[in-house]
């Protein structure tokens, strides 16, 4: 039977979210416990392949266990107890037979945190950046919106394993807001994401919002393809993987 | 010349806030840091003295410094590049001679949080008491306003080192809400509080949220002088000291 999972995980002590032998990862804390608890070999997919320090709120996985006496319940609580504290299962669930969490996916959804104030703050210390400099939020949501629609964002990515691979990508929305004690939140959503393209972005915006840098920069920067917003991506540890969209029928 | 300052610290790595030998505390750190600064042996006054693990937003300390020199924004960058990232010192200034950091508060605000859902949250785990078991908060509000008043409290403290102290304390305010995320914040505000009451009170206040006591039980805890209420004191991370009240004339 297909199962579906949602996770939440503070990326602080796992070197990412994928399977890499000899560090400990999300997905390898995971698949182990899974294996423990439904004593099988399990092939786990997520829909984000997060970076090390990033944490997730709604990451998604989905892999196969045997229909005999499948318990949901239980097995979030069996999860829960060899897999926290830093990895918490938010839900189980049956899912239909062809779901497949990382390539249903139809948008994920970023978050990212900045604390803007001149003294640190020791309770928002592991999940955001520190920007000790007044920012111009109004320059920072101007810059965002050059972002939005399809680009190739070379310049805020990687260079691909594959050098063939496409990083042409459709962002749906990217937007700043205030929230409370002094914390900026930046969220962004797209189908899907190429490597370290929302640091990036976020780095950019960040020194746009300093005025190291202009709006007009962003597509400047987008037409040069040059990987040059990578210089300056912001820390892995303010990003969040929020949620991951599924067509209807997938969410049902 | 008397210098006042408030710090907030995440409590986790710290034995508590009193500076005592062989254990890393909070004014034991800062009293470090200050002495290796300002180059002179420091006798720092804190205004709560909160227990291992517990955390604090507006903790105010006190201490004399040499007038010559004196750099407050300088002083306060050289303390958090020592003292970080676990304690922060929000601000430092000059105070009136006689201004006394414990002697001179005339109110101590506490802040306890409550994760109530079913399962945890990683993102807070560090400051928040994981309940999961659904919580009346209706009965706990009733049962709050109980301890507001002046109270005998040696039903919800630790009997003192010194047998004839009072345990007679005046609670000015003792509220619930909800916050975001499933979390509850009770606060609780009086001149000042004896050891472990704080902790003791929402453990109590828990046991009624999820239908083990009832708000009469507490009358006859607070008649009962038997430090009954101690059993079930609430966990220290849940807990933060959040703010000190002085006088006018010391708030300037």
């Amino acid at each position: 039977m297909r199962v579906r999972m949602v996770v939440a995980y503070d990326g602080a002590p796992f070197a990412g979210f994928a399977a890499n032998p000899g560090v400990t990862t999300v997905a390898g804390t995971l698949t182990d416990a899974l294996a423990r608890v439904l004593r099988c070999p399990i092939e786990l997919v997520g829909a984000g392949r997060t970076d090390a320090g990033v944490h997730a709120w709604g990451q998604v996985v989905s892999f196969d266990a045997p229909d005999a006496g499948f318990d949901p319940a239980r097995l979030q609580r069996s999860l829960n107890g060899l897999c926290g504290p830093h990895i918490v299962v938010r839900s189980v669930e049956a899912a239909p037979p062809d779901f497949h969490a990382r390539f249903s996916a139809r948008s994920r959804t970023y978050r990212y945190r900045v604390l803007n104030s001149a003294v640190p703050n020791p309770f928002v210390r592991a999940t955001t950046w520190h920007v000790p400099q007044p920012l111009v939020l109004a320059a920072m949501r101007n810059a965002a919106a050059a972002f939005v629609g399809e680009h190739d964002f070379t310049s805020f990515c990687k260079a691909p394993d594959r050098p063939e691979a496409s990083l042409v990508r459709q962002v749906r929305r990217a937007e700043w807001w205030p929230d409370r004690d002094d914390v900026l939140v930046f969220e962004i959503e797209a189908q899907s994401f190429c490597h370290r393209m929302v640091r990036s972005i976020v780095g950019t915006l960040v020194d746009i919002g300093r005025g190291r840098k202009q709006a007009a920069d962003v597509v400047a920067m987008l037409a040069a393809l040059d990987h040059s917003g990578l210089e300056r991506a912001a820390p892995a540890h303010g990003l969040t993987l929020w949620s991951v969209g599924y067509r209807a029928a997938d969410d049902h």
